[in-house]
């Protein structure tokens, strides 16, 4: 038995008894780890500067230093997110459907955890918690598996979790960190089938790629999102302009950001424009087909076959002058990922074949693609968003989490 | 680009058209196939007798011959499944939820194909018909790939099938065979990310454990049925011996079918020579316990720890004393695959507490494990038995095959 399994067999444990508890005695300990995190924040604290002195040392960029890093506010959003999920509605035991069948047998279709679910993550010890807490929600024992970069603090932070779970009698093998950050136990994650029913990646897209197509355990892709606004032809073009600044940089290193803008050969005199005008407060860089550089001249670079197929997570901005909804609708089947697509019309016609045809988790007519996120779909908690199309699909939220389980009650019937 | 992306690529085409498709469209095509099925009797009966008599060359089984044997009657049972189809409800389109937000979006929540599903399978020519119809009416492209014994038959099954297709209008690449029965293209299949949406293994363990091992691609697992019954201290012991003797002998070759019995001690004494006189009638081989060969003699075989972990899929059952519910749920803990699992009992707190502790997708109390079965369970059709927790669990109908989309409808909203 290698080492995950070790981890896994305590896990499989911990989830049976996790499977039956009640929702006020899961909220109870979410609570406690709440708590606990608040109370323990010096410890916190200086677990995570020994992280960040090593990152210093090995010098780690900026950008990867400002994810590692916890402070006071980070901790207490921490603790609040423990709290808000406790108030949330408790997934399992729903009844999702059921009967009576001819012969008398009840079937009852009940939503129940899925069991043991192992996260891969990066140098975000948020995570940590983030992910311990959604999958105890939810009745699941949790393996996670953060980056060496952030071992200090993910061993403080766990350690304080496992710690209330014991005070309110919950086992605390309900919550596993992997001390051993090695390739190697990636790979045993990624194996270890039987142990794990759920593998969520969460971080780059090379992490992501390695992982789906690594694992013989069931995986749930996440995040890649090359996303797109079309502006049609009968576009509000002031509404156009908002929603593609919007997409492109309210955030633009997150997954629902827009990386291209597709626009009618119509409008597009009048609206690359306006568009233009309003990116370049934030030097937006274009990148653009021949008719887009005619438009707006000499700021546009060619853009390539590679650029319409990157997520640029930058604020870069792929621009593609089309010659009819039909052509915006190629385009997007050739180079989108299936997160969220917009298009911005007062065409009821081209909205509906807009939504029909696209294929991808979100669709938006005249709304910005940066509404795909659980909060703002109302799931009350993200644990990532689903590009698959298998399990979950979008913005999951903590049903994500769950099964479902028949429970079939007869008189004695057998089948004839 | 490999034989299977090529194929891929068509069919990712194909169900860009059918996802577009009424119920009306879908159910014309089907009824056509069911017609041409018919029509093309002797077609398919010349191409099967091609394959049947390649397998008597080659020695094959006789059981083996008999799952590649295709009559009249087998067509006619295809024919008839096509127009089933077509009077059952369709997954596409149901609306699964969905609000308008506090920021005035609305949000639908729409069920839509998966897109590509593909299908790995073995001599079984109905598969091809199957698989293909229950893609269709689910507005899914599917690829197939059958046993190379089944040749003949499935390339005049799947001809039939495109030509169906195409007299209703609909693109004949929806349904795709794959005629490389080569283990190359298998391997390709389980790596085709981005042109398979999900890939369902149908047949032995052996071909569902390289499936599941090697796929990076989403797979769904199914069919292992390790089941279990346990007759309770409190069981009606009539209403035991029915269930046993159905699980173990009504069709012991099936995956619902019971390969255990565990008896509470309390009445082993009384039940194992009632189970016993009615299993003789089938010579059902009886592996047990040393409590077990104490109570019915000489006929008992010691049980090792390894029959007590096969699906025998025959006339063989593990038999096993215990000393309590808790050493049964123990024991089903150890060994169950996760199918169906059964208890007999008058017992509320018992039957309460195995449906609660059992981790199976069926959870029997007081019936046979023989129901579970997608048209047992009401579902109208079965893709199969999904082993798995991520996507379907138990009896997968025609929703399986579906995934969810969210449309969502703004008015110039942006995120703050």
């Amino acid at each position: 038995m290698n080492y995950i399994e070790q981890l896994g067999t305590k896990a499989r444990a911990a989830a049976a008894v996790l499977a039956g508890l009640s929702t006020g005695e899961k909220n109870r300990a979410l609570e406690q780890i709440g708590r606990m995190l608040l109370e323990k924040e010096q410890d916190i604290l200086t677990a995570n500067e020994r992280d960040l002195e090593e990152a210093r040392e090995k010098g780690m960029s900026q950008s990867l230093q400002d994810r590692l890093r916890l402070t006071e506010d980070r901790i207490a959003s921490m603790a609040e997110a423990c709290r808000h999920l406790a108030m949330l509605e408790d997934p399992v035991g729903v009844i999702e459907g059921g009967g009576v069948r001819p012969n008398g047998m009840r079937i009852t279709k009940v939503r129940v955890p899925l069991g043991v679910a192992g996260m891969i993550y990066e140098a975000r010890p948020n995570v940590t918690v983030d992910a311990a807490i959604l999958c105890l929600k939810s009745g699941n024992a949790a393996i996670l598996r953060g980056g060496k970069e952030a071992f200090h603090s993910n061993q403080c932070l766990a350690g304080i979790m496992r710690q209330a779970l014991a005070d309110t009698g919950l086992p605390e093998d309900a919550i596993a960190l992997v001390e051993d950050t090695s390739r190697e136990t990636a790979v045993m994650m990624m194996k270890a089938n039987g142990y794990l029913d759920v593998l969520i990646p969460r971080g780059g897209a090379g992490l992501i790629r390695t992982v789906v197509e690594q694992a013989s355990v069931p995986v749930i892709e996440t995040g890649t999102g090359n996303c797109h606004v079309y502006v049609d032809a009968t576009a509000d073009l002031d509404m156009a302009v908002n929603i593609v600044d919007n997409g492109k940089t309210q955030r633009p290193s997150v997954c629902n950001a827009i990386e291209s803008c597709l626009v009618h050969r119509d409008v597009a005199g009048k609206f690359l424009p306006m568009m233009k005008a309003r990116l370049d407060a934030h030097q937006v860089e274009l990148r653009g087909c021949p008719r887009t550089k005619e438009i707006l001249g000499d700021c546009v670079t060619p853009a390539t076959e590679e650029d319409y197929a990157t997520e640029f997570l930058d604020y870069i901005l792929a621009v593609k002058v089309v010659d009819s909804l039909d052509e915006a609708l190629e385009h997007i089947r050739t180079y989108s990922t299936g997160h969220s697509e917009c298009i911005v019309t007062k065409s009821l016609d081209a909205a509906e074949r807009f939504q029909k045809q696209v294929d991808a988790a979100a669709v938006y007519v005249n709304c910005s693609t940066r509404f795909t996120d659980g909060n703002e779909f109302g799931l009350g908690a993200e644990i990532g968003i689903s590009t698959q199309k298998l399990h979950a699909r979008g913005p999951m939220g903590l049903t994500a989490l769950t099964t479902i389980k028949y429970l079939i009650n007869g008189q004695g019937q057998i089948r004839p």
